[in-house]
């Protein structure tokens, strides 16, 4: 059985979001796994998410760093309160803060890697640093804080 | 006659950008203008733009901010090269650093205000800070950076 993505393991009533729920039928749907101690996610941009002719809108890119950003932090939180990484339910952040910085215009119509290290992991705070590249260049850096909302799996309160 | 949106004066070849271009059929087409030294944007993101129930995913956010704060670059350095605001063509700002701060949780089916300040126009380089505002109170504050793109209004090279 394939491992699942970490989106595909928040509870169904925080699987909504555009960016990243499973469930909602018109947003972005991204997958993010494990990859060692990084992760990794995929994604291919539509045409109409163009900038100018030949490359991505800064906002997807920084919908993706974020909603990555929010996966990634419920899988290292997650795995920190010793969960079984193919197991759910996973607990599930908001964005504190997002910096991104655009290094190269990121073209349109190939696939992006983002991937991304785990820098803390403290209390129902976790800080995630992703590097977004197109072919192998490093189009686009973030940094984003992430916060874990109280009664979701794992937080215990 | 109306006031054109700073979106509105972009040239045709720079007007495709999902979130401001107002020739992306898909996209937000948002619209900016001057409120005294200010710009204005007001938004109302759509139900699939959802986070959790009740609530705006912070991709958008992202979005609405990078590209308002484009549009509010462009606005200030025509002005600042003695340009008339009402009479384009506005030259065109990328994004160098986006930095967005989530307040609180930004309510979904109701219009959003992005308010900004211009801190600084230099040479091709113009700081915007911004704040949203849902019903009066703020839910993010946004600090970017834009690159004014060479060959396009307003450089002379």
């Amino acid at each position: 059985m394939p491992t699942p993505a970490f989106q595909d393991l928040y509870p169904d009533g925080w699987s909504h979001c555009y960016g990243c729920g499973r469930l909602n039928g018109q947003g972005y749907q991204i997958k993010s796994y494990w990859d060692g101690e990084e992760t990794v996610c995929r994604v291919t941009p539509g045409e109409h998410h163009i900038a100018i002719p030949g490359f991505v809108y800064g906002g997807y890119i920084a919908s993706v760093i974020d909603c990555h950003s929010t996966g990634s932090a419920a899988a290292a939180a997650h795995k920190a309160n010793g969960g079984d990484p193919a197991t759910g339910p996973y607990p599930r952040f908001v964005t504190g803060t997002l910096k991104v910085e655009y290094l190269a215009p990121t073209p349109l119509g190939v696939s992006l890697e983002l991937r991304s290290q785990i820098l803390e992991v403290k209390g129902r705070k976790v800080t995630v640093a992703t590097v977004l590249t197109a072919e192998g260049k490093a189009c686009a850096r973030g940094e984003a804080v992430l916060l874990q909302v109280r009664g979701t799996p794992g937080q215990g309160d």
